[in-house]
């Protein structure tokens, strides 16, 4: 079985490993694809991010989909031949967020392909992955398991958007247009926002958010003054979802958001300076996002239901045997927005 | 008629005006009591804050209680002889926020003592007063005006405290308990918070706000360790009311706050610089507070119940003649919480 | 100028009226379209309904759209020659729920086409129209005048919508599938329900409904069997909108909602009788929803927006002159959806 | 050990029964307080209620406070000698309902002292009991026990109150003033609520809810008048709690509730008619209460803190050698709130 290691910055080796054998409540997944997460580029380009560092050989990987091959003895939910996503995510299930029905901010988290933890996590780009059978959601329609590896990154984006309430009726601002941006332009959008704006600072992606749903995008390194517009009468937006992780989106956004607004933080930054009066004065809402909890079902009906055009964001795919080729074409973004592998 | 006029930095002049006539809508006033609060100090102390300054003579003042002395043909809803509380606040009615009934972000406020607008909105700490009969809110039980004087600042305490959601069974860091942290203090236990910590820098404040429902209280130059406790486990408190403007007190609370906990920013202050990567894991719900709608009348009503423990909160009354005393009192945060003027 | 006017049941005349003039507030409208609805086909059949009774002749119609032929001496916000929808609603605009942006509750409504005040409010389904400009809502893309007829009951279904909470993710039956419930339907989808059903008496309406976006249709009358298997487990659907107005389907929905669910009855009955315990014990919401307030300038919106399959909830067009032919049509629930006039 | 056993209406027994042992992750428990309920009233009265009947003998029991005795093996969250309230809620842990933090929904739930299931769950009335160690609750402040029993009762108002939104500025009515009605005057009142009023059809109860904070009472045999005018203007509570389970109360809280107002239903009735046009006309929100989850833990802080007057409502306390005559007293409207035993 070969599985996709990262040893340090711009160490990634396509390796050989002993397939893992399937416990009582678990399944044996043949993984089919995998896609290639902001997070998996900071350990291949930076070994890590924050105090976030690799420390050990870790296998990347946590947007799969695949075929269950073989069934643990306690296992019904799901039956051999079936095309699942895999969720990523296995919180501890005792510690109080668990039992708040928060998963996503567990005590004691396990999750695929992260270095928080030491040992590490081990990730899911590999050829043969052993989950939890709750972990594993069938899709019930006919769908590609390239549509099925949006599983994750789809939940991570619609986790974002009910952060941010309802969107019925609202004029919403996507701040940054890479993957995870242009996946919440296309939530907001089939939620029903009346007017969505996508901004970024290169061309490509736009041309991506505007096919998936964007009623006007914003390349604000050229047309900053067009934006500037929407500050008009303390603001335009009801809801921003900030989607880059840098400062002057954020600060920008406070001025373009109207007052009560929500502005929804999901790109991961570092320290960010905000004039605090203005949200003070505006009564703004800031609140972050962080990954997803019931949202991974939800993401996986709504790919099935085909109601996405998920299609639109699939830019590339490689083999996995050219990993290192696909991890350098991830990394520009003139070119690509999700990047898949395959694994069979 | 007296009126206490700011020219400028430490430059306060006690002088007499002609006094005003009350229009068919409008009602004269007999002031009696004024409070001196932070914005007005500001103007006393620096001649404004940030880009707000002095340009012209104005009167200070936005907290006062005072006596229908004359009304005006219109006017059916007081009589002769009320004790009312005048809202500084006068709205344009019009705006789209005025439609929407977010009247504190009118698009073109008046507000009492103001020099966010050129002509500067004149303010109320004069012995008559002519306002408009729906800002006057008479009290239907028996009140003191010293008491009715509190009615603008409990409003935006009121305001700040309905900002964090309903406090049922909440454990509540209130960060600065002077004059409006303390009675933030107090609103927030008088609606049934669990557990209520003040924090301040100064010792004098917090035997105030333990005296108005803290259940503990923390110098945080002292026992900044303590305080640290809370952060364990991802934070400890549902809701924070940050009402220093301290950029500190901002960075610690989203330590000690729990993961979707929702952080009320209502202190002023100027640029901060704060992690952003803590809000977004956390899931923080930072949000601004600004003034008050129809809390006002809320306040009045809470005030006349005489559920509130305001006075302890009122260190000192001055009469008008002594302004610049009462003035350099208020600014003395170890011997001060409210200071008050009386006028005839 | 020609008039729809309704003396009692089954007594509808067209009339020849003297032409109105725009005073300086208001505009003069050509009206195009007019839906007829099912308030209009009470008053036709039955002179009204529960106490509500036609005591005066009164011109029927509330759901129209037409262009604007003359303006008002201070009329900014329109121009000779816009289509434009007409709210029929004016509220008062200084009761207290007007000041607290709920005007559909205001406490002294005039309301087109409306027996319930003395003298009756007239109505909309006349040629030439004389209306305030602020009920006057331009459409800003190309729309059709019959599409712009369907503003008001949109409006209507949007607010129903609404007071159900956020569809993100949400399964949702809608009980009654006639003009309103099939809007319902349409609105529900587009605002991201996950799974939508659709049920009836009737299966002309129930394709209708399959059309603008139920995934399911049922007809109770045939099917109570597939229905009911949605109760297992305490309940399937996350909201309700009971559009029928029939007691049946209320209490029928109570076993197929889940706990804690959001039922919002639209439709309007008599007295009805529910079992209290199972609101009780599964903690089931029940809600009502009357008119609309800021959704009709949404409605507008999304008319305009094309995303809305509108026209195939139009099936029969007339023109004024055989109107008594168009009320008649309206009243067969096998033929008909939105049956509606023209006028010029 | 001597359990109340009851085999039927009108017949309870004191009965020897050999004393439960704790398994690793229990405690036994010596019973102090048990507070007689209305289920149990029921039980004793008639058998049962509606379709849940005795089938077997039960013993009843739900409201209990008691010292640790024996801590199983696993148990480290408790000590010998602590004073616990013990939670009567057992839920499955892993339906659907307990997953999503509502195990109150429990799809199988086990309670104390219910005839729901059977065979039925035995209750707590007895002198030992075994209980899960996290059903028990301790007591960190100096508490009596009589206070302790309290939890449960105090739990299930908590809820109730929390279903009906936040307290802070409402004026809410309490429609039926019984143990649970006062229990959830007092908790209205401590969380802020700016005027309550609370209703009954007997004298001694209303004079209980005064004591525990309704600002006024209104016997509706007396003053049903009085009590109609707060009808006027579409009505004027913002918040009911309907605490009777009587059909006119509700019929009649449809009148006196503002529009879009919430009216918890907390007690349990039958069949009710109600005006379906009032509902919708007025967008009132109709809501069921059942049982609590996370507010037993709740309870207990509270009961702690000593803010709340539960002596108040504490009328009778019998040793458990009287408890038929407990049972008699309990059923005396004129003369008792809370019925309390006590059983070493």
């Amino acid at each position: 079985m070969k599985s996709v290691v990262c040893y340090g910055a711009k160490d990634l080796r396509l390796e050989e490993q002993e397939q893992p054998v399937a416990g009582p409540d678990q399944v044996l997944i043949n993984i089919e694809a995998g896609g290639i997460c902001g997070s998996d580029l900071h350990y291949y380009n930076h070994g890590g991010f924050g105090t976030v560092r690799i420390k050990e050989p870790m296998i990347l990987g946590h947007e799969v989909s695949g075929r269950v091959a073989e069934l643990g003895s306690h296992v019904d939910n799901l039956k051999i031949g079936d095309l699942v996503a895999v969720s990523p995510s296995h919180p501890c299930g005792s510690c109080r967020f668990c039992k708040e029905a928060m998963s996503n901010q567990c005590l004691d988290m396990r999750y695929y392909g992260s270095a928080m933890r030491f040992p590490h996590v081990q990730g899911a780009f590999r050829q043969r992955l052993v989950a939890g059978a709750e972990q594993c959601h069938p899709f019930k329609q006919e769908t590609s398991s390239s549509e099925g590896a949006f599983a994750e990154p789809l939940a991570v984006a619609l986790h974002a958007v009910k952060r941010g309430g309802s969107m019925m009726g609202r004029k919403v601002l996507v701040t940054g247009s890479g993957p995870i941006g242009a996946l919440v332009v296309a939530v907001v959008k089939m939620h029903g926002a009346l007017e969505v704006v996508a901004t970024d600072v290169v061309d490509e992606p736009l041309k991506c958010a505007a096919k998936v749903g964007a009623d006007r995008t914003i390349n604000i390194t050229k047309q900053a003054r067009e934006l500037g517009k929407y500050a008009a009468d303390k603001g335009f937006f009801d809801v921003v979802i900030e989607a880059s992780g840098n400062e002057q989106a954020l600060v920008s956004a406070l001025d373009l958001i109207r007052p009560q607004g929500r502005l929804v933080q999901l790109g991961l930054g570092g320290m960010v300076t905000i004039p605090q009066n203005l949200l003070v004065a505006k009564e703004i809402e800031l609140c972050g996002t962080f990954r997803f909890h019931e949202e991974f079902a939800w993401a996986v009906a709504l790919i099935g239901s085909g109601r996405l055009p998920l299609k639109a964001l699939l830019t590339d795919v490689y083999p996995v045997t050219e990993v290192n080729q696909a991890f350098e074409t991830a990394n520009n973004r003139t070119t690509s927005m999700k990047v898949q592998l395959t694994f069979n």
